[in-house]
């Protein structure tokens, strides 16, 4: 390092794709993330944290590769040159963890957990580089059961947290019935020929929801141009075979039963598509059991879940009512949430398959739908009651008022700031969304009293004075008591404002 | 990334100076922190969170130093080859949030914030490469008040935690009295001749509370060998020159008037060293109309925080209760908190001062402190209801009990682990802590009945009953019920063992 670095002031910037987070929103995403832990809890499910960062190729990593020594995730050497990354996701140090302390975990293994995630990715408007995540996971269950009360732990944390029946959907599909139907066109998903064919379709109609069947279609055929004019390769499939592809991916008919009876002649033949319908059909009785009819849990073949470790069944879960973006346009908010079944992942290290099933919800996509819903509103806080500095050789008397407010457990502060100035201590206490300041001159001092400024109640009263004059003279909503009455009166005035937050 | 990589299976293992946090210590955590968090508000700090990382240049470090590429931080590159470091504390990424916003925020700003931070340091036992802290900091509040304040929020958090006056104390120093006492014996703080002298001085005392009088007394004059032979280097004082430093270090006298009164001869004729005695003398007046008597503040001359960035005021939070450690021996736990005034750190940024003091708590070990106080008891949960599986074809009844008793508030979980064996599903529901478990088989399905098995009462049976016969036959604690008074079953049970927990 030279000298020069030393003496350049730095610019007090965020590197890109990060963000601070303020009072109001702290305070509302915790009480989101409370809700969220309370219906987490009422599933059986524990709290487990694990660190930030962990050894690279432990989180399924393998670094540094020439070409991308950093692809997609935040990575770093510790003294003995071993590579560490910053998680990804919440799914691999659990799958490390499981397999650490597999001896010694209850089986099956429900845990969730909650933290931040890191993303070495181009950020972008709604991508942020740092983000959270909220996932519930049951390892060692190999049950539909598990999978289907994920869909209801997905419903119930959305209702709990106020999203109304019929404002989201939890839709349902299970990778078996794709793979049935790719078998029915004679892409046999378990030929190692054919996985770059796979790959293809399953990309292709990941975007269903982005392009449609117009674009899907381009895409398991021939290829497809888009806007910018860069063509993506297609599949190469038949016209017939895409007919097929697309039959199955809008195959979805309302009713859980009858999107079953759609789907189930298209993988007609193949023991991978009726393994996979079986499965839907167990997870649809379990949830009709459960009360979960299909205007919560919907069978939907359109859902792929990207390109994931998933085996089996996938959801996800989307949120269906319109708000308005910036621009007043109409939007839709889309997947808040997701998640499937990965009996591969833990056998990384133990060599062996585990089944695991697990959901994970963006938080951060979520708390933006919530805040547009109107969901949030409770947790704006009242500032504190400031006690102003009148005269600057009297700090221990006004620290005692302080402590007296304090005691009688309303939030209190002193002025901290240069006192030579009242304008600045009632602009700072307005900020602050003070209820009330408390002033104490030598006038009232000498008479043993407090003047209460009620500030809430002064803005309105500004608002309906004409003159200055008029001001000064009736000094709204500001009066007199004894200093001994300061809590009986500094209550009042927040028991007058109770309801206004 | 060669081919042999993605074959060979990694360890599940952590990195050194991590850990994974369970359950009961979530709970706990969570707890405490609420209790923090409740009293920082009290006083009318705001949340505040930042990211995890930020650019090395904003958090006042300067990467790579060629000889220690990663000295103290963990850090990496970004796309446009920026250096970017995880936070090492809270305090300078406040710097650089403040600097970015100082427009905006009302002044003086009060924020807390909590939260993980790492280093890049040798881990050890209880010392970590990740751990949480929590801290309070005032931004543009120059008044000693400011400080006085920290002091009151330090030990009214501690009080908030269970912690009894008398077994903690917080300690207040000024570091402008120390630089008083070093021009007396003619080191001058100003002198940049002097810089490294004052260093020396002020590492020597920072290990007063560790190696005693004696021990300062050798690295304040030729110089110290340890234990393991090792040499320091000492400040080379003369015995006359000792003896003042070690007059200051050790007047602390009980009360903060006596401290002081023992201190102000010491500092005779320096400008630095009277606004330091008169900066302690106002602390003490506000602490005294607040209440704060020396039981909970005192002045100590000892407390030097490090070689830090503070410029006046420093304070440590101190535990003086003896517990014994892993080998019965008694230990205190000494620090679990600290803070002090640093006026120039977000001069880093703009180039001008501006005042600041701030409070930090070392969460990870307060915790442990608490934990041993025995204060931490009632964060345990209870294990959920565990609905087990007799028949496997009936597994949608199963699940609808287990969404009657979660719709009824109760926490439930259906077995979905493989049900073949009942035994397994009992010792699952130990493991987890369940009150009770509920079984139904062919025999109760057909009287419309359950069997609820209180695993509570059954294991205190358990120990009293001699023979498996008798066991089998009185089957303790078990006992059938209409199906439709399931809830009101389980809700005695739970009520049975309420205090027990």
């Amino acid at each position: 390092m030279n000298k020069k670095q030393k003496t350049v002031r730095p610019k007090a910037r965020l590197p890109k794709g990060l963000t601070d987070t303020g009072a109001a929103e702290i305070r509302a995403m915790g009480e989101m993330l409370a809700t969220i832990r309370k219906v987490y809890e009422s599933y059986g499910f524990e709290p487990l944290e694990t660190p930030a960062f962990e050894y690279t190729d432990a989180l399924g990593k393998f670094l540094p590769d020439s070409d991308r020594p950093n692809e997609g995730v935040f990575s770093f050497q510790d003294e003995d040159e071993q590579w560490l990354s910053l998680r990804y996701d919440l799914t691999a140090p659990l799958a490390r963890y499981v397999a650490q302390h597999f001896n010694d975990l209850p089986k099956p293994f429900r845990r969730y957990q909650t933290g931040s995630v890191w993303r070495n990715e181009k950020p972008g408007p709604g991508r942020l580089r740092q983000f959270t995540q909220f996932d519930a996971d049951t390892v060692g269950a190999a049950s539909v059961a598990a999978d289907a009360e994920m869909c209801m732990l997905a419903a119930d944390a959305l209702e709990a947290l106020g999203i109304e029946r019929g404002d989201y959907v939890i839709r349902v599909n299970n990778r078996k019935v794709l793979d049935g139907v790719l078998e029915s066109i004679g892409v046999d998903p378990h030929d190692t020929d054919h996985l770059g064919k796979r790959l293809t379709i399953l990309r292709a109609l990941d975007k269903y929801d982005r392009l449609g069947a117009k674009g899907v279609q381009y895409l398991l055929g021939e290829g497809r141009k888009d806007e910018s004019g860069d063509f993506t390769k297609g599949a190469g499939l038949t016209g017939d075979q895409i007919g097929k592809v697309l039959g199955f991916v809008t195959a979805e008919s309302g009713g859980r039963e009858e999107t079953l009876a759609a789907v189930e002649p298209l993988v007609a033949g193949s023991v991978t598509g009726g393994e996979g319908v079986a499965a839907l059909r167990d997870m649809d009785a379990l949830l009709s059991a459960a009360g979960f009819d299909a205007d919560r849990v919907k069978i939907d073949p359109s859902v792929v879940r990207g390109l994931d470790y998933y085996t089996g069944p996938v959801y996800e879960a989307e949120l269906t009512f319109e708000t308005k973006d910036e621009k007043g346009r109409p939007v839709r908010f889309g997947s808040v949430g997701g998640g499937g079944r990965y009996d591969g992942l833990v056998a990384r290290f133990k060599g062996q398959d585990i089944p695991a099933t697990g959901f994970s919800i963006g938080v951060t996509r979520l708390y933006a739908a919530l805040k547009s819903l109107g969901k949030l509103e409770g947790a704006a806080a009242r500032g504190p009651v400031v006690v102003t500095v009148f005269d600057k050789e009297r700090m221990a008397d006004y620290q005692r008022m302080v402590q007296t407010l304090r005691e009688a457990k309303i939030r209190a502060e002193l002025y901290l700031g240069n006192p030579k100035n009242m304008g600045a201590q009632f602009k700072y206490a307005d900020q602050r969304g003070s209820p009330c300041v408390v002033i104490q001159g030598g006038d009232e001092k000498d008479k043993g009293e407090v003047q209460i400024k009620d500030l809430i109640e002064g803005a309105r009263a500004a608002e309906s004075i004409a003159s200055n004059e008029e001001w000064r003279e009736s000094r709204p909503a500001q009066f007199a008591v004894a200093e001994s009455d300061l809590v009986k009166a500094v209550r009042e005035v927040l028991a007058r404002h109770e309801d206004e937050t």
